[in-house]
C-alpha cells in the first residue's frame, strides 16, 4: 500500500485571522501573518487503501470517530477530487506533540501535514501556494503552517487565498501554557457566534486588514518593537470582538490574564517584549532572540514555559516521491 | 458663614456611559441605566467664604491641591454662574466611604453630592433635572446619583441629558474588590484615548444605545435574568472597547476576571447572577435579593465583598432651608 508521511508545525499569529467570508472555502474576513514554529509537530501518514469502503483516522494512538473523523474524511474527499478517478480510501495516522484544542493550533499543524500527506499520497501538485490553498480548507490557519519561518495568508478567492513565506528579523516566542485542557467554545463556533452577534465585527475585519499593513512594513523595517507593539494590540483587538459576541465569549481566564500582565511590566521595566494569545487561555510572548532566556524565566512562575524559534514549513519525511 | 451639607451615593452602571459627544457639556454618546447603592456615600458640605479668594477643597480631611482642587473650582464656577452677581468662593469638605479612583464611582457619588450641596449653599433650584443637569458637568455618572433607586440618564443635549427615575424589580449588587489602588489610566483618558484609536469605538455607542433600549424593556418587565444578561454583555463589550484602544488599556486583573468566572460558574449551577464591572478591576455581581447571601459568600474568597439594595438619591442633611 502506498504511504506518505510528512510533519508539520503550529504557527502563532502575530496578525490574527479571525472571521470568514465563505465558511465552505474557508476564506478569511482578512489577511494575517504568522511564525511557523521549531516545536510542537505534528506527524502525520496518510495509507492508501483500496480496499477499505471508508476513511479511517487515528489521532495519537487513538481511533478517531464522529465529527473529528468526518472532518479528515470530507478533507481527503477534496484531495480526491483534486486527483481525479477513483482514488481509493486512506488510513490517517496523526500525532501531535501539543495539546489538542488548547489554543496551541494543533489544528494548523495538523492540517497542514495532512494537506501534505495526502497530496503526496495522491499524486497532486506539492508546490508551497497548492498546498497552502489545499490546507485551507481543512483549518484556515494551516494554510500558514506549510510555509516555514513567517508567512503571510492572503484573503482573496479560492484561488488567491494561500500563505506566502515574508522576510522578518529573527524573533523567538515564548509560550506560556497556564490551562491544557480543552476550550469551551471551539473557534469555529466562536468565529459563527462573533460574526452573527458582536457589533464590533465589521470593524474588527477592518482593523485587521490595517493591523496587517502596518505589520508588513514593520517586517520590511525588521522592527521588533513595532512588530510587538502591532501583534499584542491585534490579539486584545480579536479578544475584545470575542468577548463582545452573545452570549459572550471569553477565552482569556485569570492565569492569562496575569501573563499578560507580567509581560507589561517586564516591558516597564526594559525587556522589549509583547503579548499574544490565540482563541485559548494560553499566552505568546513575543521577542528578540537574545532576551529569550530571561523572558521565559521571567514568566516561567505563570505556567509552563517553552521557547520556540521559526521553524520549518511541512515536509514530507517518507513515502511516495519524497 | 452659610453651610450646606449632602449626601449621595456611588451607582454602578446596568447599561455603561462610556464616551463622550461633547466634552466639555459632558454629554454622553449614548445613554445609561444605573442603580444607585444605599452604601459607600459621600458627605459633602459647602461653606461660602465671602472673605477667600480661593475655592478650597477638603477631601477625607486632607486638604487638596492641583487638578483635584481645579476640577472642584471649575464646578462651583458652573453653579455661581447659574447664581448670577457675584457670588463668594466657597470651602468644600467631602468625604468618601469608598475608596477613591477604584472604580467604585466615588467621582459620581461626590459631584452628585457636591452639585446638591452647591445648589443650597449658592440658592439654586433643586429640582432633580437641574440638579441632575449639574452633577454630569462634574462627572458624567454623578448625573445619575441624583436620583434614587435605578436611574436612565438620557443622552441629548445639555438641557436634555438627565437622569430620571425608573421602575426596576427588586436587584442586590455584590461588590467585590479585589484591588483598592488607583487606575493606572484614568476613565476621562481612557475615554479619549477609546474615541481616538479604537476601531470598535462608533459600533460600541450604537450598541449601547440598544443595550438601554432592550434593559428598559427588561425594566418594564421585571425580567432579572434578562436585566443581567443585558448588564453582563453590555460591561464585556465596554471592556471589549476600552481594550481595543492604542495602545490597549485593561482595567480587568486575573482576579477581576476570576469573578467572572465564579459568577459564570454559579450561575451554571443555578445561581442566577452576573457580573459587570466599571473601568477599574473591581466587579460587581447583580442578582435577586433572596440570593444576595450566597452569592456574598461564594464571591467572598476571591475579595472583599460588600451586599447593595437599591439606594437614596441625593439629600440634604443640614443647611440652606434644608
Amino acid at each position: 500500500m502506498t504511504t506518505a508521511t510528512a510533519q508539520a508545525h503550529p504557527n502563532i499569529a502575530l496578525v490574527k485571522y479571525w472571521g470568514k467570508r465563505d465558511e465552505d472555502l474557508v476564506l478569511p474576513l482578512a489577511g494575517s501573518l504568522s511564525m511557523t514554529l521549531d516545536a510542537l509537530p505534528t506527524t502525520t501518514s496518510v495509507t492508501l487503501d483500496p480496499s477499505a469502503r471508508e476513511d479511517a483516522f487515528e489521532l495519537n494512538g487513538e481511533p478517531a470517530s464522529g465529527e473529528r473523523l468526518r472532518r479528515v474524511a470530507r478533507f481527503l474527499d477534496l484531495a480526491r477530487e483534486r486527483a481525479g478517478g477513483e482514488p481509493p480510501r486512506a488510513i490517517v495516522r496523526s500525532r501531535n506533540e501539543a495539546p489538542t484544542g488548547a489554543g496551541l493550533a494543533s489544528s494548523a499543524s495538523g492540517f497542514a501535514a495532512l494537506a501534505l500527506a495526502a497530496s503526496a499520497a495522491y499524486g497532486l501538485p506539492r508546490d508551497a501556494r497548492s498546498l497552502s490553498r489545499l490546507a485551507r480548507r481543512g483549518s484556515g490557519s494551516a494554510a500558514r503552517s506549510v510555509v516555514g519561518g513567517f508567512a503571510v495568508w492572503h484573503a482573496g478567492d479560492d484561488e488567491t487565498s494561500y500563505a506566502e513565506a515574508i522576510d522578518g528579523p529573527d524573533l523567538r516566542m515564548v509560550i506560556v501554557t497556564v490551562d491544557g485542557s480543552g476550550k469551551a467554545v471551539s473557534s469555529r463556533e466562536a468565529m459563527r457566534r462573533t460574526a452573527l452577534t458582536s457589533p464590533f465585527h465589521d470593524a474588527w475585519a477592518l482593523s485587521a486588514a490595517q493591523s496587517l499593513d502596518a505589520m508588513i512594513a514593520a517586517f520590511r523595517d525588521a522592527d521588533v518593537t513595532r512588530i510587538g507593539r502591532i501583534a499584542e494590540s491585534n490579539a486584545l483587538r480579536m479578544h475584545a470582538v470575542i468577548q463582545s459576541a452573545d452570549p459572550p465569549i471569553r477565552y482569556l481566564g485569570p492565569a492569562s490574564v496575569a501573563v499578560f500582565d507580567a509581560v507589561r511590566r517586564l516591558r516597564g521595566e526594559g525587556l522589549d517584549a509583547y503579548a499574544t494569545a490565540d482563541a485559548g487561555p494560553n499566552v505568546v510572548a513575543i521577542c528578540r532572540p537574545e532576551d529569550a532566556a530571561d523572558l521565559a524565566r521571567a514568566l516561567a512562575p505563570l505556567g509552563g514555559v517553552r521557547v520556540a524559534a521559526p521553524g520549518p514549513g511541512a515536509t514530507l519525511t517518507a513515502g511516495a516521491a519524497a
